[in-house]
């Protein structure tokens, strides 16, 4: 299992970059089975063309069944070829253990074939990667740092939100896209927009890092994300 | 600014090693100016010989006087390096937005010498490297991850484990060292013990990795930290 950042392809790790090199069989998750994958686009530079490519189902359904059938087709799939003999790398937007394919595929292949020997190699975050291109502290200090999914319903966000504002607590928000447009209001009212980063597609060319201030309340990519500071510590450079 | 990833020197970016081989001068934090500087440790490998080290001073103190001082100066050296045409890479530990000496570094430069242009590449967070090294899932599906320093009072301590217990939400406590003598008991007492993850040192070949219940409640060394996952989602490849 291996991070490969989000984006640009010299985000992922050298370790990363060995075990792809050592692997004959490369999986990675699909939207669809049409599609290219992500994960598999930004490792492109560092894969070999003898290696075979395996793509794997990672539905993005809200139901349970599909999902689950998915991971456990997976699973079988991986295993199958270790059993074969293969090498293989499962290749993981962002890092392996956040919100990540990779987990669940490691469950259900702990389920599956308990006797298969597995290595995790993490990978940089898009939280990391987009406060990196706005030289934008994530935490300081003794600051407590939350990193959720945005809420589909604007008020539990507004209460994630209000709760970030009264405790002067960090907040990163994830899988913005759609709900862009009723968030940038509600940052807006609750007087969070100045403190508030956007990032879109950090680590590709079309990347978009922005203060939210400067982006309109429209639907955005899925891939996206609000960095929010809405305190500074007590003790910093400038004091 | 690069971020080194924490301990193993193969969980640093391609990105950053590029940055640290385009480099003249090779600056990294050190809490004495005897001592050799973590990140310029995990960077060794990594560093060419004909590169001049730049060791600059981020004392571990809780006074804010010595810690403004330190980064004022820290920026000032950097600066100065940069006006007599040096390129200059700054190491940090982990990754350089969380928790890091490299965000000082960049708001005293942007106080000290705000026209330089100043790139940051990601890293590898201890937390992440942990969550790999035991194929630990840091955060699910709609689960909200709260990543914070240990509180020095255990009360307060107690309140966040209580917190995460009864919204079954995962938690990363950083820094845990001395404190562990008494986290461990409030674990146990809040049944939280066996729903914890207890890592030190991660990355370095002394590292240790383990169920929190596997460790004695006694002191133990500065990097070390603890991933709590109190509950799991329901839909999950195991159903």
């Amino acid at each position: 299992m291996v991070g490969v950042g989000p984006g640009d392809p010299e985000l992922i790790t050298v370790a990363a970059q060995r075990a792809i090199a050592a692997a004959t069989v490369v999986a990675y998750p699909v939207a669809a089975l049409e599609r290219p994958g992500m994960a598999a686009q930004i490792a492109q530079p560092w894969l070999v063309p003898s290696q075979r490519r395996l793509p794997l189902l990672f539905p993005m359904v809200q139901e349970a069944e599909p999902r689950q059938q998915a991971w456990q087709q997976a699973a079988s799939a991986v295993a199958a070829e270790v059993a074969a003999g293969e090498q293989v790398v499962f290749l993981c937007e962002g890092d392996c253990s956040l919100f990540a394919s990779s987990s669940y595929l490691l469950l259900a292949l702990k389920k599956e074939a308990p006797e298969l020997s597995a290595r995790v190699i993490p990978g940089i975050t898009a939280a990391s990667a987009t406060a990196a291109a706005a030289c934008w502290p994530l935490a300081l200090q003794d600051e407590q740092l939350q990193v959720v999914p945005l809420p589909d319903q604007p008020d539990q966000a507004r209460q994630l939100l209000i709760t970030a504002r009264d405790q002067g607590q960090p907040l990163v928000l994830l899988k913005v896209g759609r709900r862009w447009r009723w968030l940038r209001p509600l940052l807006d009212e609750l007087e969070l927009l100045e403190s508030a980063l956007y990032g879109e597609r950090v680590g590709w060319p079309e990347q978009l890092v922005l203060p939210a201030a400067a982006v309109a309340a429209e639907e955005r990519p899925y891939f996206s994300l609000v960095l929010l500071r809405p305190a500074w510590p007590a003790v910093l450079p400038w004091a």
